[in-house]
């Protein structure tokens, strides 16, 4: 036990003491502040099955069917994965809501592998305009070929789109546009779509957007003309690492639940459970979640370029249609050292080499988690003064601990009520 | 909120009860003895990150480069990923290990996009002789033309490899042999593959007996000529539900990198802590883990065909060299029977409609957990003797507490230990 790894021997090495260094930096995350549009925080309730038994076991009985108990210990709670998908279907306003990729890019693979056939074209958005920076390397990887459009304040050029459909072998358009403080306009590509091939499906990977569309704040796909949506359940929605894919159309579903058979296999049965319970939790304020978290965003945009900073967009349209906000910086030195005093304050930002039409080092902000821990106007007026007061010098150690006692109540249960209530230990 | 679901409306549902449903269930949980093959159970010390911050975090600096937090939380463990791989390179005498897939799903689709192009063929085992079942409409659905091989007792037949070799047009030997009492020869596949096509690649998809490579009881695929293999981390490997991937080769391990990049990026970042934990905790021990692994399963085998039960194998080859128990059953009707009597014990066994060479519905056991918690040979016997019970009748309600009672120390840290020495909850 004396090998070499990386200058440490084994021997050296503590089990134990990584375990603790692993909770001791957990203790410090509670209370940072969080400023990442891909991440949120689950709520205490949601995350009660992650560290459960059930993050070592299969699952498949969703039914409860009682002569399909291949893999045994979910009888009593199999319900439940059924009700969270209920509790999604009602925010998605959507007939059908597959709960079973992984995460995000799990969701990709499957819809791509659903929605279209080797050898056919995908059409998504180019990386410059906020598209996803693995789709195009994906789908040549899974045998499709890829053709990137352009996308501009979430207008594609629509006489290049129907150009890219009109040879007739584009079976997918999957919108994936992740960076984007305008969204797509999905009914305008949805028309063309019609138009030129009707045959293609149009699918939007929602990932970044997707509370906002839950919510109500961001125009549903599927209303709009998509034939599905989805994408991962953590970003402005606040469940675990997750995928969800909805659908009215079902046909559809079935080739989403066919593909899934081939493709996913297990599908991590505690984070199930925790998507559940986030949806079946937050489904009665997830309107007020996804408009405070854009007020929020707005608010932070407005206070950082009154303060001087280059942030995207303009007062006119309110910066922002999501929860993200860009802002540019001087030079990676310059946004390191920020970063790096936001950091030792307990503040965590998210940094960018670029973003659709803003090169260079940028912050991408997101208000997401802040909203959900209940963060209001006055939080995120202080919090904007931090963020001046970092590009200057450090913060003080009370910086954080000021913002917090700004937030309102959180739009989850608190943790005193799970004990109190429901016996469910917190610690 | 009174639309209805499943017969339920949303206005009846609290999660609050859900949560705590979750919990009680949790709770009996921990009493239960699983001999499900493809589950196991991890250590309290692994499970410490999966409830944690960092499972709603983003995580890729490993190297922990000063101008690389793009995501901000890991600063103070980013240390941790890569003294957890050392210690899975260390058990698997390989120069590189993956750590990123999410799942073994995942590292299918990982190796099959980095070792084989679209269009080209892909031979894997059939499902019969104890192939994954999804691998051919995976492959098929990933642009590649998937030819299948059978296998018996380990053995393929290698004119039918030569065969499948042939035309040249083969990029990746897949060997997914998951239901298996011996192990495949590696080492002739690799003979046939260097021989007849040295440009293929062979993988080796060990999921259910990786724990039993890395403890030294099947042999290492790499030392039989495989270019790599890897797989699930969850079943005889008593990690979380991740997968990894092992190769000697510079180009294999970037082939690899790269393909992660495009179809994986977030990989979970507290599973992957957690799995470095469990490789840092069993490192020392994974040999005997894994023979006391096999030791057991020896033993129920022989234990249950003394008893009448029909076994798979025989006592002249011990009936199994993995993990894996098959016992054939009288039909679906007793096959429930028993599996709800063992159930309502606390004793949760797999039950799958056939195994190689063994048509109808089966007992599918796997003495992986019992044995990471700690059975020896007294353990084993009684619970043979439980399973005999059961055929007829109800067991007693303290059958379980009386098997447990003949345990022997389990292979992991002591939770009081955890508390005690490292500060740990382990409530």
């Amino acid at each position: 036990m004396t090998e070499r790894t990386g200058g440490k021997t084994s021997a050296g090495v503590d089990p134990l003491m990584l375990g603790r260094a692993i909770a001791d930096a957990d203790r410090r995350a509670a209370h940072a502040l969080n400023l990442v549009p891909s991440e949120n925080r689950i709520s205490p309730l949601a995350s009660v099955p992650l560290g459960s038994d059930f993050s070592n076991r299969y699952f498949f009985n969703t039914a409860g069917d009682p002569m399909f108990w291949e893999f045994r210990g979910g009888e009593d709670i199999a319900h439940i994965e059924a009700l969270g998908a209920g509790a999604l279907r009602r925010m998605a306003s959507a007939r059908y809501c597959n709960v079973r990729p992984i995460s995000g890019m799990s969701a990709m693979i499957l819809t791509v592998a659903a929605l279209s056939a080797p050898g056919s074209t995908v059409v998504s958005v180019d990386q410059e305009s906020g598209g996803h920076y693995a789709t195009p390397a994906l789908l040549t990887r899974l045998g499709r070929r890829s053709r990137l459009l352009g996308c501009e304040n979430g207008r594609v050029d629509t006489s290049e789109l129907a150009d890219a459909l009109a040879p007739g072998d584009v079976d997918l358009v999957y919108v994936d546009v992740q960076n984007c403080v305008r969204v797509p306009d999905f009914g305008t590509m949805s028309d063309v779509v019609r138009r030129v091939s009707p045959a293609t499906r149009l699918y939007v990977d929602a990932s970044h957007y997707l509370g906002l569309v839950l919510g109500g704040l961001v125009e549903n796909p599927l209303a709009c003309g998509a034939d599905a949506f989805g994408g991962s359940t953590h970003k402005s929605f606040p469940g675990p690492h997750k995928g969800v894919v909805f659908t009215d159309a079902e046909d559809i579903d079935e080739s989403l639940r066919s593909a899934q058979f081939d493709l996913v296999s297990s599908h991590h049965f505690a984070e199930t459970l925790a998507l559940s319970l986030a949806a079946l939790e937050v489904e009665h304020r997830i309107g007020d979640y996804a408009r405070t978290t854009n007020d929020n965003a707005r608010r932070l945009a407005a206070a950082l370029a009154d303060a001087g900073f280059r942030v995207h967009g303009d007062s006119g349209t309110g910066y922002t249609d999501t929860h993200q906000v860009w802002v540019a910086l001087e030079g990676p030195a310059a946004a390191y050292a920020l970063s790096n005093r936001l950091a030792e304050a307990g503040i965590r930002v998210n940094l960018q080499s670029s973003m659709p039409g803003m090169p260079g080092v940028h912050l991408r902000l997101g208000s997401n988690e802040i909203t959900f821990e209940g963060a209001g106007p006055q939080a995120v007026e202080e919090l904007a003064a931090a963020l001046v007061t970092a590009r200057e010098r450090p913060l003080g150690p009370r910086t954080v601990s000021g913002i917090r006692a700004r937030f309102g109540p959180p739009f989850y249960t608190d943790p005193e009520k799970l004990r109190v209530e429901a016996g469910l230990c917190t610690c």
